[in-house]
């Protein structure tokens, strides 16, 4: 049986090289004769692989050095919480950009430290795009975006023009494409989906933001407490972080953002192109927020469903049923997916439309 | 190269066994002909895994019907705010059991919500015994109880009679021995001892406890919450929770807690008996209080530190450097440590005070 075409929105498709070492470290690490999941996290051999990350991390995003890099647990769930705990001031309030589900919960949890305002939605559209000509308060602590909306296949093309601080969560773009690490004072992203498997969450911070807000943070929630201890303040999630070390050295050693940004581009025109010039396929998301990473689109004739689902199926292909919230499909085409698994998808949807012309 | 003796004190060993399928599952999982990585936490294979899980603690532990069991992230740093926030009420107090550092970090995330008393604490002679004879408070909440202290080499033997509901951090000897859970409210402990690898935090909680603190808990620490998702309200770390799966398994096949707690014993009578009876060593914990878990000892003769350290070495095993608030040394013997290994640390002990009688 050769390779699925994994189209998973996350966790989701890791290179095979990746996945073969990470394999191998489960039983015998750095030629230690014991596994990786059996050493002291305070080994030489694993504090080398937490900076190895933190490092790639530095380098593949060009990183300023008053920025601190960060291997947490909690999930981005924990990120919107975390966020607001480290930047919203006692007797502050902050911006939150409502562009889905995610953007929505990192709004709920703020709402418990302070005032927040929705500076702007689409949920009049079933979050199918991404608001522009919005105001930014400017007595806001900071305004929290989600850069890319895993669920409604959106994405924001640029960073917003705003005088207060931007928090972002990059779950589901990051690593996809060039940012400037600077337009942000907080990035945080779960790794399930261009940097590793569940299980990690990423925090890149600028030091100087920090501890301005009046509050005494837990100690798990404080971004400080993790800087001191080097992201060692409590026993950090061992394999999640080495097999997202992994994935990054792959990222680097392949051409790094730059090249991926250009695979992806790639990805995204090929599937993009072929749902607009198919006249079974519609997308959902208009067309100048739509995603790099998660592409959704419908039939545009509800009665094929059968038949398409039969076909891509045979085709080997696995992870585009549509998320409930929009229905359809949903093809997330994150770093480790090949071009050709997305030839595989155009080539089902081609012979779809061929049969029925 | 023969397998290394594995003392560390957690992250630590695992079964071989177990080691064998996690590797594989990363290449080919379900014969999926995908990783356990990289596919869906949504889908069934992984449902199976997490249910498997919390139905083996259930089993295992003999866990009430009015329990439930959860597999979260964090770590148990985070359990300790958790803890407080579940059940300290508003207006509230908490009782503390103060057996050492793990204890006291527990106590100090509580502070942030309430008033804390601590009942009693064994810190004038370095946590080296449990506190006896204490009074708890009536009117507190809760007590909060460390059963196994990771680093000073202590543990409860029983459970303080309490007419308040306990909350016990178990991180360091669960599925070690026999409990009875109904004896306390909440239990939660770190995987990476005696349960699988770093990252994923287990909670059996009473059900019924919950949602009586007047409290707006955010919603990643809300016990209720994750019980209404059925432990997956955000990804949950999919590969940690895998391999704790697989070691359950290994403990249920082998003849659960109660085969293990007599292997335990084992284990720790082979090496407290040579502590005591070579007049080279002696224990730092006092004789009531000591750990089946982590054995903590010192050369009576600090001169000698040298040779044993490279007799030990040389005889393959690793890991008992004693924590820095001890010094000495601290050998962890958890489920997975065969009774051979401590065996060869023994032959190691005895042949040092051979050459020097
Ligand atoms: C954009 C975005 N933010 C946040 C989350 C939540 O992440 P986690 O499940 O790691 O808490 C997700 C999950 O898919 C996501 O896509
Ligand atoms: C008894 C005990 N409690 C809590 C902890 C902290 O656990 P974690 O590092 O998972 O936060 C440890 C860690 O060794 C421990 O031994
Ligand atoms: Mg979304
Ligand atoms: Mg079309
Ligand atoms: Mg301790
Ligand atoms: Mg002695």
């Amino acid at each position: 049986m050769s390779k699925v075409h994994n189209f998973s929105a996350g966790p989701c498709i890791l290179p095979q090289e990746v996945l073969k070492q990470a394999s191998e470290a489960v039983i015998n690490f750095n030629n230690l004769n014991l596994s990786l999941l059996e050493i002291s996290h305070r080994s030489k051999d694993f504090i080398e692989v937490m900076e190895n990350a933190r490092n790639l991390v530095r380098e593949l995003l060009n990183v300023p050095d008053n920025y601190e890099v960060l291997f947490l647990q909690g999930g981005a769930s924990l990120g919107f919480l975390t966020a607001a705990y480290n930047f919203m001031k006692i007797d502050g309030s902050a911006a939150y950009l409502n562009t889905g589900t995610w953007a929505n919960k990192a709004l709920k949890e703020a709402k418990l430290l302070g005032g927040v305002l929705e500076v702007a939605s689409s949920k009049d559209k079933n979050y199918n795009y991404i608001p522009k000509n919005y105001q930014i308060p400017g007595n806001a602590d900071y305004l929290h975006i989600t850069t890319n909306n895993t669920i409604f296949g959106t994405q924001l093309k640029k960073t917003p023009i705003s005088r207060i601080p931007i928090i972002a969560d990059m779950s589901s773009d990051i690593f996809s494409k060039k940012i400037n690490v600077s337009d942000y004072d907080l990035i945080y992203a779960g790794a399930q989906k261009n940097m590793g498997p569940a299980g990690t969450t990423l925090y890149i911070v600028k030091k100087s933001a920090l501890g301005k807000t009046g509050r005494t943070i837990p100690s798990m929630l404080d971004l400080e407490v993790h800087i001191s201890k080097d992201s060692m303040f409590n026993t950090p999630p061992v394999y999640p972080i080495y097999v997202s070390m992994l994935t990054l050295q792959w990222l680097k050693n392949n051409g790094g953002v730059e090249w991926i940004e250009g695979i992806n581009q790639q990805k995204a025109d090929l599937l993009y192109n072929e749902i607009d010039n198919n006249p079974l396929f519609k997308g959902t998301a208009e067309v100048d927020s739509r995603s790099n990473m998660n592409a959704t689109f419908v039939l545009t004739n509800d009665d094929l469903k059968d038949e398409f689902d039969s076909m891509w199926q045979a085709a080997n292909i696995s992870g585009i049923k549509g998320h409930r919230d929009v229905g359809g499909y949903r093809a997330s085409m994150y770093n480790a997916l090949p071009l050709e698994s997305v030839q595989a998808l155009v080539d089902v949807m081609k012979e779809l439309a061929k049969k029925h012309s």
